[in-house]
């Protein structure tokens, strides 16, 4: 049975319509932002490196202390469902862990049992304009939260850090912000990495800056290796960044996307440049590679 | 009508059963705690410093860019219809806010408008024997967020770095959580602020050092210099703490709490020092001053 797209939400245990998918206000989700999520790509019907993903979703769990309520082949049954259920084939899904419903107070033992929300949409491919031209970035006032404080490794649902950097972004007009660590050092953007390059080789913050370590990012190294080309993982500043030559983000929705511009500074000549546009191809050529087996088909 | 002590919620614009309480799982304080609160006390029935602490959840507001949807007049109303149906007098309230509910994603322009959820429980005193031998503090290895990432001024739905704070104060067996700041100064506990007594003077760490300036705190210190008690807000680091006389914590639920211990380090006499019990008496005889009129009596 096919819905209106987006119409059909998995909730604890059962899949539910939007309008019925409502949870408690004492969820400490809403209450404390307890809790984590991990955000999935299915290519027609095929999900992106989806062990890799249920892999940092285990450590995001880990690194707050909450048992995962469900196991790696349910997460198969749940994501092809809520993919056939809804009518997708190409869709971003989002799965979210939140502590669970409690007493007011921020010990997690206030919680019995986790809540698990999973949630499909449809994705529009981004404009070729876009690609070719590339987007603005603004190094926001914002500095990314230290991982001695809230470690960006964890994919949490306390997401007011990069909200606020957004918004920040987003007044001076741009598509999204490049934050600094408490040092000065460039690390992400808002839920993506970034790279530049210069003198021919790519570059990218390290871990130890303070990034969420992409999964995209990791295969955008790994492809840019097998094209023989240099890639540093280091701690850049702002000016580095500011004399490259080109730029790009990735992410799991963005793929590679060119960065043309950083506030006023144009990077390079101003829109998606050679090695970004070959990486980009190199992706698109590759990703079969990175796909699972289709979720969506009939079962034979 | 007296309904079982909890069991009635405000939501958006009217009051529901706690069973009834349900947000959408949309709801971006679910999704990315994006929203702010505001914690209150009332003593039979009357709201303690109402003013400040609605000045305060306006700042929170201010602070992340969201309107807040209800004015003075109504949190009155609402707040005594909260007590009255859930009959209580002396209890703990809640005001939450979130950003709403709105597409995936995180600028906050995808909500339309923001949720309000306001919850009341009734509260036990703490037992005397606590307030006299005095709670344990852990000094925890996770910072306080920075003021240039999150700043702690913000009562914010994203709760997660003071949750990780906590976590790790209980497994240490802690009553709570003591962060420091990035520069290795004394900030505050997970949900309140700490002061420590040395020479005769009260010291707290100054709101520079990046705390929550709270509004029992602001009382504190006025009734210690009333009592003719030096203040000094500062910068300090744990060594002094560990030196002081005396320590103690503050929040609108515990009032004045002694610390006995820092970790396995007792503090003065390993109890509720002198110059604590006089403040925390001074609390009491003085709270009088500090009540807005009863909101839960019949109106004449």
């Amino acid at each position: 049975m096919i819905r209106a797209e987006g119409a059909w939400i998995f909730l604890n245990d059962r899949f539910v319509e939007k309008e019925q998918a409502r949870i408690s206000v004492f969820d400490h989700g809403f209450l404390y932002g307890d809790g984590v999520y991990e955000t999935l790509r299915a290519y027609q019907g095929r999900i992106f490196l989806l062990e890799r993903h249920l892999a940092r979703l285990r450590r995001s769990c880990d690194l707050i202390g909450l048992t995962l309520p469900v196991k790696d082949d349910d997460w198969v049954f749940i994501i092809s469902e809520i993919l056939i259920r809804n009518g997708l084939e190409d869709a971003g899904l989002r799965l979210t862990i939140s502590r669970g419903e409690g007493e007011l107070g921020i010990d997690p033992g206030l919680c019995a049992r986790p809540t698990v929300v999973v949630m499909a949409k449809s994705l529009v491919p981004y404009p070729a304009r876009m690609r070719e031209q590339g987007v603005r970035l603004q190094i926001v006032s914002v500095r990314r939260n230290p991982q001695s404080a809230q470690s960006p490794q964890i994919k949490s649902l306390s997401f007011l850090n990069n909200i606020l950097a957004k918004q920040e972004a987003v007044q001076a007009g741009a598509y999204d912000a490049l934050m600094l660590n408490m040092d000065g050092y460039l690390t992400e953007c808002t839920t993506s990495n970034i790279f530049f390059v210069a003198n021919q080789r790519l570059h990218t913050p390290s871990v130890a800056c303070g990034i969420l370590e992409g999964i995209t990012r990791e295969v955008v190294i790994e492809l840019a290796r097998g094209l023989g080309i240099e890639v540093n993982e280091g701690a850049y500043p702002a000016e580095e960044l500011l004399q490259a030559d080109e730029c790009f983000m990735t992410n799991t929705g963005l793929e590679v996307m060119a960065v043309s511009r950083i506030g006023e500074y144009p990077i390079g000549q101003g829109k998606g440049g050679r090695i970004t546009m070959e990486l980009w191809r190199a992706f698109q050529q590759n990703l079969e590679r990175f796909l699972g087996p289709c979720v969506t088909a009939p079962q034979a």
